[in-house]
């Protein structure tokens, strides 16, 4: 038995918002993307491998919010954060505001099985990462001029603008997988949101926040007002939830939501247990996401 | 009621590497510390305020690894993280890989009650506070002699250095408060690890692992293994035993500490409640430690 569970981001995605082509461009790209994985997963590969390949082409296409077509801080930069986290023992890896690097999961990986740190980040991850031969880019390749747009309408409002706020379309992206050994896997990966202040680190780059992992609980990847998620710690808390009061997957994961709503946020999450059940809820108007199982049953939605 | 606890860092303090002198030194700038917390608690500062300041005289103090005499990362630099959280609303900030504040604590709180973000870092938090006024310190101020020659033996070795390892003296410092209005507050900060890789952020920059605050459960800052500190998610996970498994604080605080060695790490962590019951634990060989309370019973302790 193996699954994987997707998210392109959550927020106020609204249908009248969206051409009938570019709904049926996302579609197309994540059930491509399940189908990467899933084909991954058949093929006995781990669940931090394939999280960390899923999420590397979720990174590569621009229509999501990381990697290529991240969103712009204010300066109009930008400024990348991934994690990546096993259930298996705990390891986790992550990096913030990595500025070069073409995909910051891998360089995320990287931090968990080559280093004494779980967290590195600003300029010095940059250069480690061309140092370790991971492939760079520059700033023509990750900027796309939608996402100039959206900084240029979020400057106009002078509004920083969380995930999917209104116009923006600022997808986050995760994935959470069970593999054939039993072990689950998460990982996140973000561009931020549009207009933040420079040096901002989110929750896509803290483990416990953004993205967690624990066969004994849950693989679990955040998206929305991740300012909150942080304050929060809404990972682990899910955990913490099933494992300490017993709450069941669905009930952790409602209650870490309508923590983040008290708190004046809003998001979704993508959530997989060892046993092989899952759940994914928002309380945003919509989440790109989708999931596929070892039957081949799959779903993908948006709102 | 009020109350304050001081920590200076955990780990392999053994008394003989230290002279009569350096332990005098040591205890009455701890002392010292309490002395102007305790008088400002006692004029109805809050809890909040109380932290931040201690913290700062922290980090004056080149005795200790935070602000002035933090630690020399692998390329002989200073990156300093802070965080501050209070018990009442769950605000926090914090800040990471400073390189240029005199006192980053303070920055953590202008981040925490001026911005919409949690975490700022890298290049940028240190422009942003320059730009704000706060004030600033070069190379020259940082840098003590007796962190360049710790990091000269800890390459000779080949070792990064973990807190107070083998000859090391890096004292990542802290303070929990309760203040007359029955509010707690935490706050840390620290120069990490001598011969840490550059860019890597500690768990003083992490709500959540190092530093923690609830009035429901618990004020929280730790040192020591800062790596396995963000793996645990150390300080919500003793505010989770607390308020999911209504474990006492002494049981939470040891189970936490038991938690990060169990992973390979050690180190130690100062707590206190909003009734006034205080915990301070340590499963190294020492911990530069203080508390002071209202009735002005005070004490000092290293090992």
């Amino acid at each position: 038995m193996f699954k994987l569970l997707i998210h392109g981001g959550a927020g106020a995605v609204r249908r009248d918002h969206y051409s009938n082509q570019e709904i049926s461009e996302y579609k197309k790209s994540l059930k491509e993307v399940l189908d990467f994985g899933v084909e991954q997963l058949a093929h006995e590969q781990s669940a931090e491998d394939v999280v960390v390949k899923v999420v590397s082409l979720l990174e590569d296409n621009p229509l999501f919010n990381s990697g290529r077509g991240s969103v712009l801080t204010s300066d109009g930069r930008v400024q990348m954060d991934a994690a990546v986290m096993c259930g298996q023992d705990g390891s986790c890896g992550a990096v913030t505001l990595a500025e070069s690097i073409k995909n910051p999961v891998q360089m995320a990986q990287w931090v968990m099985r080559k280093t004494p740190h779980r967290l590195l980040g600003g300029r010095d991850v940059d250069l480690l990462a061309k140092a370790q031969g991971f492939q760079m880019e520059d700033v023509d390749y990750f900027v796309t001029e939608k996402r100039r747009e959206q900084l240029a309408a979020a400057k106009a409002k002078g509004a920083i603008q969380l995930d999917h706020d209104s116009e923006d379309h600022s997808q986050t992206v995760g994935a959470v997988a069970l593999d054939v050994f039993g072990n689950v896997a998460a990982a996140t990966s973000t561009g931020g949101l549009t207009n933040k202040m420079p040096g901002r680190v989110s929750d896509s780059a803290i483990v416990g926040a953004g993205t967690f992992a624990d066969n004994q609980s849950l693989a679990f990847s955040a998206t929305g007002t991740g300012d909150v998620f942080i304050q929060n710690m809404s990972g682990f808390d899910a955990h913490a939830l099933m494992v300490y009061s017993k709450k069941s997957l669905s009930e952790a994961c409602d209650e870490v939501l309508e923590k983040v709503k008290v708190r004046g946020g809003r998001g979704g999450v993508i959530a997989l247990r060892a046993n092989g059940e899952s759940y994914m809820a928002f309380n945003s108007l919509g989440m790109f996401r989708g999931q596929m199982d070892s039957e081949m049953k799959w779903e993908v939605a948006i709102f």
